[in-house]
């Protein structure tokens, strides 16, 4: 195998490790944009046309590249002419357990849902045995799309509601599902067969959604409001997600807005969420128990509502919309952050928020005269976090697409 | 000279670069411990003896490092085994603009404080130019001790309490004096001669103040807050100051905890700084102007009051106490940090806060059964600012030693 840099590789770990980087280097250049010749791919990343052939060959055998139709640029018939863009059968299983649903997509590399299910089911009235029960025959219909399809599996990820410490799996705290020291990621895995399986808080995958597909593409700082029946943040910093000491940042849901308010299921007083979550806006507009499980979907019928001039409605929203922009202030002033996000419910309820918190930056943050945060809507209403589940992993293959390899190795023999 | 990584070092442009990160590496070698010897210094980084003798006597001659009798482990006599410590010749400039005072301090590389002098005024009197005569004044007796003692400056640096464009060197608003749009580094740096001038946030560099000689040693993720008539904070993520996208993060003083609460100078209501900053915390125990015109030292005056059950006084304490409690929790709530600092008036006010900030870090806090975050208290009062103000210069005379040699001389040319 020709390798022009094996002056800085001695050993053959070394010119291992060179590879690995320059097919990471390759992929990203080919999903940054248009499809592209392998001419134009060595000279966009100053690799020799030898090795952009050899790793262009490994990544179609992996699966992640496709060969299509002719280069545009060039015109040339011919191999080393021919197009390459993301391949669409590398794809990966996003999962979530919400406090009120649960959820199921698989993506592919190219951005496109293949498949996705939501089930409106309230997990509070379930230990979680059952709930992940359920969750695992959510993703085996996922799997056997997968099989049906002959698509290639990069990995699981499950989104959940509350402190996760991702290294062990473990779902910590989840205090609107009254969860705690759940180890979710074995649980599932153990359901399947033994295939692996990773964990990360609802709100940060929803803010890799933003930034992988979603509203925040191109903005290298920006919080991700996440509000269900919780409410969360995911954070971006210089491109990142930021996580903190022990991965537990971001917690914005638990920020006190109301110092003299209710309690929150967390157990301190005045918490962003029990004025912001769908729950606690129903709650403070009157709908009853009953109306709510007629209508399965709360943030539907506040939207219904609030459409048809339900005054009740209007002015528990705009009790939210405050409580949200002395929140969002007030993180906006500690990060400095260019946008923010208002993902989940708030997405269908940004009609009657996104002027009072657009207000509260502009009153309440230090240096809004300099800065200027912008205040985005996410597309993705309740589907943010389980498409950020599979986007954790889609990210993950193109920063080491080499991975792939041994991961669907491991679905593949966990399935079987 | 012996050069022996010429293998890396193709050009002499490449030789001067590796040469500067070692200069760099060897002082940060012999910062961080007790004196060693050239060849102890060898054997711990990596270096040959020649390369480090060959550094040590640049950084000897910069003044950045000096010989100290014999080195204790080698036993041995003569000049490799003499044992090398930093320099105390070596020294920068802290100025600071405060509401209420103003201050300078000359601090050398050792972490000794060689002159320092605060002046209380209340500069909310004054416009801009008097003001900035009167810190140049303190910045000139700083540079008649330098001269005096033979000393190097290797930089000046401002604190100011607002926001700040570092790189113009422009205090952009600072809402308790009042001010706005004043080229401090310029007019500074035109009032001693022209020489360069660095400013930074207040609050910034009060935490590198802590991190660098204070309670935060050794602490890589950490929240200062440093409170005088304002409040803001610093914070320490990965051993580095966070600064936010344009570099106004941190604004801890304008987070919202009272949302029907007082104005505050920024503009909007129920920020922190208006319940906890040392003059709000006067105003709820009802002590006049007058009062604390007679007083000069407001912080003194509380702990004066409070030390003799001055019942108002106790309760205005309280009542800051639960506030800066509320503020960060929120704030260890978003950036989960290992540890809170109190820093300014709160560290001289600690016996009256801390329990309470204890307390709310624990129940207002999601992680905290995980995580934990330590409430310490700042031992450098008032004066942590202005010490983080020199500290700026030395912590970059340490990570680029080279540069001692340009500033040194452009400090010189601008006061002769």
């Amino acid at each position: 195998m020709s390798f022009e840099r094996a002056g800085n590789a001695h050993s053959s770990s070394d010119q291992t490790t060179v590879r690995r980087a320059n097919l990471g280097v390759v992929l990203q250049q080919i999903a940054g944009g248009e499809p592209r010749s392998r001419a134009r791919v060595a000279s966009d990343t100053g690799l020799t046309r030898g090795t952009v052939s050899s790793l262009v060959g490994e990544l179609i055998e992996l699966d992640l590249l496709r060969e299509t139709g002719e280069d545009q640029r060039s015109g040339r018939a011919g191999r080393p002419g021919l197009a390459l863009e993301l391949s669409d059968r590398v794809v990966a299983v996003g999962l979530e357990v919400n406090v009120d649903y649960l959820a199921v997509c698989v993506e592919d590399l190219a951005g496109n849902v293949r498949y996705q299910k939501h089930v409106h089911t309230d997990n509070r009235r379930s230990a979680p045995g059952p709930v992940l029960n359920r969750l695992a025959r959510l993703a085996r219909g996922a799997e056997e799309l997968i099989a049906a399809e002959s698509l290639v599996s990069a990995g699981i990820a499950v989104a959940l509601p509350g402190l996760v410490a991702a290294e062990s799996g473990t779902l910590l705290r989840a205090p609107n599902l009254g969860w705690s020291d759940i180890a979710v990621a074995d649980e599932i895995s153990s359901r399947l067969g033994g295939v692996p399986v990773r964990v990360d808080n609802e709100a940060n995958l929803a803010a890799l959604a933003e930034h992988w597909q979603g509203v925040a593409r191109g903005l290298d700082n920006f919080i991700c409001v996440f509000a269900e029946v919780g409410v969360g943040a995911g954070i971006f910093i210089g491109g990142d997600l930021f996580r903190g000491s022990h991965g537990f940042g971001a917690e914005l849901g638990h920020i006190t807005v109301a110092p003299g308010g209710l309690p929150c299921q967390c157990g301190a007083v005045g918490c962003l969420e029990t004025i912001v979550g769908q729950e606690a806006i129903a709650r403070r507009a009157g709908i009853c128990e009953d109306d709510k499980r007629r209508a399965r979907n709360v943030t539907r019928e506040l939207v219904r509502r609030a459409e048809q001039g339900d005054a009740a409605v209007i002015a528990s929203l705009a009790e939210a919309s405050r409580a949200l922009g002395i929140g969002l202030a007030s993180a906006v002033n500690l990060f400095d952050v260019d946008a923010v996000v208002l993902g989940g419910c708030l997405g269908p309820l940004a009609p009657w928020l996104v002027a009072d918190v657009r207000e509260a930056l502009g009153v309440r943050v230090l240096s809004a005269g300099w800065s200027g945060c912008e205040v985005l809507v996410s597309e993705f209403g309740e589907g943010a976090a389980v498409r950020g589940a599979a986007a954790l992993t889609l990210r993950s293959v193109l920063a080491e697409p080499w991975l792939v390899a041994e991961r669907s190795v491991a679905v593949r023999e966990g399935v079987s």
